[in-house]
């Protein structure tokens, strides 16, 4: 029997997520004025698999860091991944109306107020990573604001999204949708990562391995998400399925094909499993067990 | 003769300009994907009053602190005001054609594009300030990133516009008014001072004199930025003259009269100066020109 075998990955995350969510509805405070802090709160609370937390706490649990940081390492990176949804799903952007199964920020609030709560999320964001009563050393705040602004910057998350704004309608080659998905969901999920073994001080060579880890989870998260896209419905994953192709955008899978694109996510659950035996750590069971739910995930 | 006779802002200014202008330049680069590099850049290059980095840099000419991490906040904080600047122009906000004397972004370049570049220069913002170079202290880029986000968030700028958004057509009270403007605008040019105190170790009380003094300037700033809409005109300000009182939007004007808001500016001048005093600090003369040139501006 296998360690994946053994380790229940259900029982860990329903214990962390619960933390996570406690935080977060304590950070993200209602009492922001004019309704701001409703809206903020209506973008991240009760929605979403919060595979980045996730991440974050599983690496740092395999560095055996910091957990308070990691605490508010997850907290920010998830900030940063629910402002990117509020503004993605914008009139002037994807304009879509469906999220996590309830109306979209913009369409419970109205688009300047979806606008403004995005803004406040991001800057939050960094806020949770820099806390003044020393709970975070100095060293490893300043690390994590490091990660986190170059992964969601124009180089990251938002250079993503510029190159699927213009990508719409064009015939993309395997290796321009290849760099499109590596910033605007890969760099993330990469940070997220990374910034859990920030929470530690760990050789270039284990930051390395993990660098890999993260980036080859990214990609497969996407190509898994191109998958469901056309063979789920939008019940069960709490969006508009088909978005892709009613939008024309390039995915994995009109690149690829259904089958080889499957063939495709097994492979870089491989790359990434070997990534984690390159690492040497030992307490990588919660990473191996997400890597294997990222792929095999059914929404 | 006093010292403010003697000191030169327009000499002192040009020089700092200069230093901000080509380190934008550089750190706002072209290269971000499809575009979003040109947009970025096409919002915050060659325009401005830089009012934000110039108090930075003031502030840590007082104090004398690491000038090279001045810097970087001077382009943060103008960064951050660069972004806020690009979203409230947007068709979903106050839908203006004009700034600065050129089309705004979302004209020049699409809404889409204009949400994802205010995005990505927030996350610039804080990137600058945590360079991986040594050049910042990691305890003074934690304290720098901590300013710049609260500012910024829901209790700041993202809090001011929010009770802007819900202020239109309503009849605000002067306190009313006063907070949304200590939010809107005054939170981020109070961080622009605290920030250039923040480039040296500095004790509370020259602390909280410097706070004093960024908050009288803060809502000074708004006083007369509400009595140019209605005195001066489009081409003089770089932007549509008359735009509040067409919006219906509460201002000092509206609310005190013409007069009495061109003596509140000044009493707020004092009280600037006063607490310039207060600090004990003697290499202020750039902050008194700065304060001066706020209240008697032209445009």
């Amino acid at each position: 029997m296998t360690q994946t075998a053994v380790f229940d990955l259900t029982s860990w995350s329903s214990q962390h997520l619960a933390t996570v969510e406690r935080s977060l509805d304590r950070w993200v405070e209602p009492e922001a004025p004019a309704g701001l802090g409703d809206a903020m709160r209506y973008a991240v609370l009760d929605g979403g698999k919060r595979l980045r937390p996730l991440l974050v706490l599983a690496a740092c649990e395999a560095v055996q860091g910091n957990a308070g940081a990691a605490l508010r390492a997850a907290c920010a990176v998830e900030l940063i991944h629910a402002y990117s949804l509020v503004h993605d799903d914008m009139p002037c952007m994807d304009d879509d109306v469906l999220r996590r199964g309830k109306p979209t920020v913009h369409v419970q609030f109205g688009p300047a107020m979806a606008l403004l709560a995005g803004d406040a999320l991001q800057a939050l964001a960094f806020e949770l990573l820099v806390p003044d009563d020393g709970s975070v050393p100095d060293g490893m705040a300043a690390r994590l604001c490091r990660l986190l602004a170059c992964a969601a910057g124009s180089q990251g998350m938002a250079g993503g999204q510029a190159i699927d704004l213009a990508s719409v309608g064009c015939a993309l080659s395997r290796d321009q949708l290849q760099t499109m998905h590596r910033l605007k969901t890969g760099a993330l999920l990469q940070a997220s990562v990374l910034m859990g073994a920030a929470c530690a001080p760990v050789q270039a060579s284990v930051q390395s391995a993990l660098a890999d880890y993260g980036a080859a989870l990214g990609l497969a998260f996407q190509v898994v998400d191109d998958i469901l896209d056309v063979t789920a419905d939008s019940a069960t994953l709490g969006k508009t399925a088909g978005k892709d192709a009613a939008n024309d955008k390039p995915t994995y899978v009109s690149l690829l094909g259904l089958e080889p694109a499957r063939v495709y996510a097994q492979e870089l659950l491989d790359q990434a499993l070997q990534a984690l035996q390159r690492s040497g750590l030992t307490q990588t069971h919660s990473l191996v067990a997400l890597a294997d739910m990222v792929v095999n995930r059914e929404k």
